[in-house]
Order: structure tokens, then C-alpha cells, then sequence
């Protein structure tokens, strides 16, 4: 491929160039398996300072409004009985209606894969792993720091396929930029529903984009428009332009998404100290502002469109005005958010971001810090789940081997705890007694394979065997990791029919030009 | 110093000869301060369980019993009422007499240090973060991984008071073998009281040991025995023998701790899978039982002892025998054992132990995932807080700058959140209104400088801008931060006649010829 085309079928069986053993990587990873997490959430905020936070936020709608920057948006709102003002393009809102639009959206939303061995569902105690939105560079050991591409986005693809702590998709991881915008959607859709078989991603913008991938997961599915609306098959998400301002693009995702029956994550760019204030209770009440001011739109285009509420508030560093991910403020914005979705029956999107410029023990730390931090505020979609650094302007492969092993450690540690006569083992400890030995008894030897985690990139050995070993580092490992992962990597079965026709309609919108990123 | 020769005085300033510059790294630290949990704890377990675990604990010591090593011992329970079979040791202990003894230890515990600045509380919602127990090996990026030594212990014990996350010592860190046994307590416990005014450790081991350091806290602090024993001043550990047995060193541990008035922790080795069951419910269960015989024990010798619930349950490798910490099973007996410690009103000790080789990505996650774990189980005194690795067979100087980094992030992400007229800011948000920007609004500048957290370790810039500024891994950011802070230590003020009573306390005894390690 030369650089700069992209093709418009990945191509199978490519990763062979690369220098691996076959270890067989995969089956030593932890199982696929849905994600349900047994902890209850935190509770930082008590009912009380929830409820003082609704009531400002409702107040800011009312009082303040949003800026909804798109004609027909206006249109539906003021229809519905919102003050406009067509001058400011300011929406006001009346807070019964937002109360009464916000309870009609469910509180779970199940998400059908091509593949129903990954079917998921948004919502309650379950935990949804995505890979990362948007990062413009890729990043490894070997290769250095470059632009997003297509061979990239297409190999990070198969190795999200390849980990089993990853649920779905997310876009573009990274962004493609050796493709053609106007037809990116469609190379990136059809890449994404032949290279793996998980929940596939859109990004909003236009409508006709979104409609596409509709119709390219209505083909993968073999089902029809109606089938597609009833059991989702792909997700979104939007930015709003805080403070209290939805763009054109961003509103026509509420509104396509929501007429299209798929999720779509609405996440303020919460950054207090800058578009927000610099006190995180403000920036709450603006964020849950914005969130509602868009699930308000989304009910009146269609009541019950399933809308994730995305609490992802950031602090900026007021040194340099840089966002900062992964702080102490992040975490407790991160509690709070989670408080609010569950005030509102929403399913919780949020992320273990960080600020890390490289990979190294900052960007260990400073993922797994909101990584606990999300899975106790209570998290349902873990979108950037995968690979994110650099406050997200780059996926690196050795990230994503860091946080698979990350999330396989988190998974197991949410999970219930047997007590019971066979776990509290009295005979075995009667038979053994004081100063005695478990290591060779019956009760360890029946339990021997699967009593404890084992882990994938974790080394476990001595100093001096791991020296021995030739003292190769986590960084070290996970580069072994990923090789092998992407060596090992098979395509998912996909019926030659259904291939023929997703390749043929792409053909077809890429004959007619694609479709505009924006409008 | 000669090697093998250790100073009876550890010398003031020879930091000189570190090539540092004077940056003040101290000063940019987070201030010390007692750590308040604002966190209610993670209750894996329901009541029931919780209830059957104390169940059958209290089965397992009446009818299997504790072989406990020490004749003394056996003779102050006997006299309490348990049931003694000389022959094998065992001992086995009504359950209304393990319920009523239990009940007499205190729930909280003050620790004073000589300088009250620096008192604490174990109990509570307080955080209490202690440096590294026992490692035989030192490591840092400039001169590798050696056997622990008096030189690197006195420079550990000078990062450890310049740290303000570090609220007391441990010991020791890394142990000084060329030191002589016979006076190392004396040694190790001068350099605690004069290089640090922290509140300092002791081993147990022999009673004279203990008697020894009882003393000199007693000197340092210019009060009398009685005023120490009703304010404690030091603290120590003791690792039963598991399964269901303590030994003699152990026991003496036990009863002369008890009898000095000074809190003790009490951990059983719980390696599930090898010294305990390779269920999770059955190791708590023994692990239960070995603290609540040692916790009967101290109470029968001077009810009110106070004694800290050590919950520290590890499982092993089933591929080698090895320990593993950090795992998941790791944080879910760390949240059990937290339960336990609350059923009995105990305050409770854990450690953020990771199993990493050496000091890397690995060792970061696998600390900061305990970390939250242990955390989220109400952790009151937290040892091992910074340095560990290698599954505590050694300390990294580097490794103390990531844990000092991530237990500050932490205290703050622990903290309460405001939410009122004030942080709700609804003035703000109507004077700036929608597409504004608060960065220059009078309510943030008027919270600029103390409104987010600011890093000691970690890098927030881009990615170019770290480039640019020489690519310094955290690594190597944490190796300049900790000559630093040597360089800039200054040792806390020590009233002259105190230390000339307290080194000549230590000549006496070192012309004694010591105290044996044992008995």
C-alpha cells in the first residue's frame, strides 16, 4: 500500500511480516466475559449536596440557557416549550420539562454485536471496555512516535480484537489521517466490522454519516432498519462546547442518533478552571447542565433514545491552562458524576485518563489511580479503556498491554467472594492444624487451576530470575506482548454474502463522494 | 565509616557530597498533615458472611486451637482459662473468653512523637502512612541493588522526614547488616530520634530489645515511664506463624508490648494456597483466628492493649510457591479483612505491596491498584508506604518518590468535596453565560492558587515540551527529586542534653554488650 491510500478492505493475514514466536498470547489472557463489578459505588457527595447540585443546574437551564447553535434544534426545542431567542441562539428551559424529558430515558441500553457472543449491555453493575476516541498519533518502541494511519488504525483494530478485556470498539484509535475524509467513515466502519467482530463506533458530524454506518451495521447484521432501532449495534459520543454551548455537528448527533435509536454518550468538556469554574461544584452544575440540556433534545426528538451520561471532568493545570487527567480533582469530579447519572437512572460513561507525556511509571500510576476511581463512581462505558497517553494525543501499543493487564487485574478484584463451608474449609484446617501445610492437601489440590489470577504482562519471579531472564522491563514485555497478540491475530468469521454487500456499499457511497464531515 | 562499622551517631550534613542543586523540592511537596479518609469503606461482604467467617474462627480456636511456643504464654492462658495440652504446645481457647477479651482492646490509638507536630491517631478514619518493614536490599538507579547497609539506612531515614506523606518510621529500611546485632536497636533507634522526630518503630524479639527502645523514647520525649505507657510513643509488628501458631520471639512481642503500653500489630503470614487454604474465605478464617489469639493474649496480659488488626492476606503462585501481592485476591481479602477489623473495632493495617522484580511500570500499577484497595478497606496505619518492591525484599530510593507521589493524589482524591452557595457558583455562571471562559472571571482568580493539586513527580506538559526539556522518564525525574531532598534535609532539632542522655544510654548499653536478638 502506498502511503497515503488507503484501501477499502483491510487486508487478512498481513501481520505474518512481523518477527514473533507463536506463544500463544491470547489463551493466557483472562477470558472473554462481561464485566459485572460487585462493589458498590462511592458515595463522596451526600443526598443533599446531590439534590443543591439539580437544583443549579436546573436554575442554570432556566435562568441561563444553553446556546444551541443549530436552526433546527431551536426548531424542536421551542416546539416542545422552551424559551428561544433566536438573536443568541440562547435555549432556556423549563425545569419540569427537563425533569419529565431527562425520566424518560432508560436506564439501560443493550448493545448487539455482529458477533452475539458480544452482545453488552450499558447500564446497572456492568462494565463496558472501549478502546480510545480519537488520538491523532500512534506510538510504540519500535517504530517511534508518528501520525494516526491507516496500517495503524487497522492493526490496533486486530489487537482490540485480540484482548479480552475489550469490549468494543471506540474511533478512531488512531485517527486515519492517510485517508480521505469523506470517505473515512466508510473505510473505518467496513474495517472495523471485518477485522473485528465487537460493537462497532461512529462519529456524529453529518447526518448522512451516521446513516451509513447504520445501514453498513444493519448489513453486518443480517436484520432490517426496524431490528437495528429495537437492538442497538453502535455508539456514539459528543462533545459540548462548554460553557453551556452545543455546536452544529454535536446537535445533529443528538438528534440523528436519537431518530436512529442508537446510544449516544453526551460528554461536556468539563474543564474547571477554564470553560468551567474553578470550584467543582460549579463545574458539576454546568456539566450536568449540559448533559441535560442534550438528553432534553434527545427525548423530545424521540422519547426513550438512550443517552449515556458522560461525567468526565478535568481540572487545567493553572500553571499552563493544559487540561490535567488523572488528578485528585478528577477522581472526586469522577464520584460526584457517577452520583449524578445515577440520580438520573443514566448509564455512567467515564475514563481512566492521564496526563502522561511518555510511557513510563507516571502513565502506570496515573491510569490505575482513575481506574479505581471510575470503577467506584460506578462506571458502565470505559471509553479509552486501551492505549491512551499523552492527555490522549497518542495510542501506544505497549499502553494497551499495560491497561489490558490493568483491567484483568480490576475485573478480578470486583468480583464477589464465596463464603461458604467448602471456601471456609474447616475440615481441611481441622485436618491440617497448627504449623502444617495446605500446599498438597485435597482441598488446594481440587482448587489448583483457577483459584488465583494469573497474570499476562506481570512478572511475578524472583530479582535474580528476572535478571537471569534478561531483566526485560513491563515496557519490555508488553512489546513482546502486543507482537504476539497481532501475530497470532485471526480475522472473525464473516458470511462472504454479507462481506460481498458491506464492500459493495461502500463502493457505491464512495462512487457518489462520501459524505461531508460536518453538514 | 569504615564498612561493617556502624557510627553510635549518625553524622548531620555529610549529604553534602550529593551533586544537587538547591531547588527546594520541599517545599513543592503537598504539607504534612494527618490524613482523614473521607472514603466509607468497601463492604465486599454482606453481614452474614462477615458473621460466618467470625464463626467459624472462633471454632477453629476452640476445637483445632493455636500451638503457641512460648511456656509463659501458655501459662498466662491457661490461667485465663484455655485449655492447654503441654505436649503439643496447643492451646485452645473458649470462644466467650476470645469474645470478651477481644472487646477490650481500645479502638483508637494515639501515637506521640517528640515533636507534637507529628502526633497521630491510629483508628478512626485516619491514614496513617509508615515507611518499609524489614527489606535486606537497597536499590537506586545510580548504584544499583546492594544489601542493605548503615549508610543507606540513615539516608532513607532522612528521605523518610523530609517526605511529608511519610507520617512515621518503620524498620528498618533497608536492615543495616553491618551493624552488629547485639546493639543494632540501639543503633537504628538513636538514628530514628535524632535524624527524624517522627514517631519511630522497634522490632520485638527479646524483651530487653523492647525495654531498650522503651527508654529511649521515654528520654527523647522528657517523660516518665507511666506518661509514655499512657501516651504510647512507639509501635511494632509481630507475623505469626501460620497455620495457627506463634513463636517464642513472637510471644515475648506480645506480652512485653502489651506490658509497655505500646500498639502492636499483629499479621499473620496468610499465604492462601500454601500456609492457609487456597480458598479466600478460609485463609481469612485462620488468618482471623492467629490475630484473635494474639489479640486475647495481649488482652489477658493488660487489658486495653492496644493492637492493630494486621489484614494482610496474600496468596501464592500456584506455579512456584512464591507470594503474590498486588494481586486481585490481594485487594478482596484486603476489603474483608478491613470488614473483619470493624467487626472487632480494631483499627486496622494494610500495605500497598506489589511483587514487581524490579522498579518499573509494573511496580507502579501493582502498587497503586493495592493502594486504592487498601484504601477503600479503611486503612489506618499503612506500612510499607513507600520504597517496597520486589515483594519487600528491597527498597528503591526512586520508588519512594513514585509512592510519595501517588499516596498524595490519593489524600487528596480522599478528601470531601464542597458544595455550596460559593463552589456552586451560580453568580459566575450567569455573568460569564454560554461560549464564555472562566479563566479570568474574579471567582477563579480570587481560588487560583490553592484550587487544584500540583504534582510533585509527575510531568503535565506535552509531549513536545518534555521532549524538548531532555525526555525525563519518571524514573529518572524521581531519581533528581530524591537528591533533592537529601540535599536540602536538615535534621529536626534535638534538645543537647536529650541527646547527650541519650547517647550515653546507648554507650552503657553497648558496653552491656546489647541485647540478643532473641531471648
Amino acid at each position: 500500500m502506498a502511503e497515503g491510500e488507503a484501501p477499502a478492505e483491510p487486508r487478512a493475514g498481513r501481520r505474518r511480516r512481523l518477527d514473533t514466536t507463536a506463544r500463544r498470547v491470547k489463551a493466557r489472557q483472562q477470558p472473554w466475559g462481561r464485566w459485572h463489578n460487585a462493589l458498590k459505588p462511592v458515595e463522596l457527595l451526600s443526598t443533599d449536596q446531590i439534590e443543591a447540585i439539580h437544583q443549579a443546574t436546573l436554575t442554570i437551564l432556566e435562568e441561563v440557557g444553553v446556546a444551541i447553535l443549530l436552526p433546527e434544534a431551536r426548531q424542536i426545542l421551542k416546539a416542545a416549550g422552551c424559551a428561544v431567542d433566536e438573536a443568541s441562539q440562547r435555549v432556556r428551559f423549563d425545569r419540569h420539562l427537563v425533569e419529565a424529558m431527562v425520566a424518560k430515558a432508560p436506564a439501560t441500553v443493550g448493545l448487539h454485536a455482529r458477533n452475539p457472543a458480544h452482545d453488552l449491555v450499558l447500564g446497572g453493575d456492568e462494565v463496558c471496555v472501549a478502546t480510545c476516541v480519537g488520538p491523532p498519533n500512534v506510538v510504540d518502541l519500535d517504530r517511534g512516535r508518528r501520525n494516526g494511519n491507516w496500517a495503524d488504525y487497522c492493526d490496533l483494530l486486530r489487537l482490540a480484537q485480540a484482548l479480552n478485556v475489550v469490549h468494543l470498539n471506540a474511533g478512531y484509535a488512531p485517527e486515519p489521517i492517510d485517508t480521505e475524509i469523506a470517505t473515512r467513515h466508510l473505510d473505518c466502519t467496513l474495517a472495523q466490522l471485518s477485522l473485528t467482530d465487537k460493537v462497532p463506533w461512529t462519529f456524529t458530524f453529518a447526518p448522512r454519516r451516521m446513516h451509513d454506518v447504520f445501514e453498513m451495521v444493519r448489513i453486518a447484521r443480517g436484520v432490517t432498519a426496524e431490528e437495528l432501532m429495537a437492538r442497538p449495534g453502535f455508539y456514539s459520543l459528543i462533545n459540548t462546547n462548554s460553557p453551556l454551548q452545543i455546536d452544529q455537528p454535536m446537535l445533529h448527533g443528538i438528534i440523528e442518533m436519537a431518530k436512529l435509536g442508537q446510544p449516544l454518550c453526551i460528554t461536556p468538556f468539563a474543564l474547571a478552571g477554564a470553560a468551567m469554574p474553578v470550584t467543582l461544584a460549579g463545574t458539576l452544575a454546568v456539566m450536568n447542565a449540559e448533559i441535560l440540556a442534550g438528553t432534553t433534545l434527545a427525548q423530545v426528538v424521540r422519547p426513550g433514545a438512550p443517552i449515556v451520561y458522560g461525567a468526565v471532568g478535568v481540572n487545567v493545570d493553572l500553571r499552563s491552562g493544559a487540561p490535567v487527567y488523572g488528578s485528585p480533582e478528577f477522581v472526586k469530579l469522577q464520584f460526584a458524576g457517577g452520583q449524578l447519572a445515577r440520580r438520573y437512572g443514566l448509564p455512567l460513561r467515564a475514563s481512566p485518563m492521564n496526563t502522561s507525556p511518555t510511557v513510563d511509571e507516571q502513565a502506570a500510576y496515573e491510569t490505575a489511580i482513575p481506574l479505581w476511581g471510575i470503577l467506584q463512581s460506578g462506571v458502565n462505558l470505559m471509553l479509552h479503556g486501551v492505549g491512551w497517553v499523552e492527555g490522549g494525543l497518542a495510542v501506544s501499543y505497549e499502553k494497551c498491554i499495560l491497561d489490558a493487564e490493568m483491567l484483568q487485574v480490576m475485573r478480578a478484584a470486583t468480583q464477589p467472594l464465596a463464603v461458604d463451608a467448602e471456601s471456609l474449609a474447616l475440615d481441611a484446617i481441622r485436618d491440617i492444624g497448627p504449623g502444617g501445610h495446605f500446599f498438597a492437601h485435597q482441598h488446594t489440590l481440587e482448587r489448583y487451576e483457577s483459584a488465583f489470577y494469573l497474570p499476562l504482562l506481570s512478572d511475578w519471579r524472583s530479582h535474580a530470575q528476572w535478571k537471569d531472564d534478561g531483566a526485560k522491563d513491563a515496557l519490555a514485555r508488553a512489546n513482546r506482548l502486543w507482537k504476539d497478540l497481532l501475530a497470532e491475530y485471526q480475522e472473525p468469521a464473516l458470511d462472504p454474502a454479507i462481506r460481498e454487500e458491506l464492500e459493495a456499499f461502500v463502493a457505491r457511497r464512495k462512487a457518489e463522494g462520501g459524505a461531508p464531515l460536518l453538514y
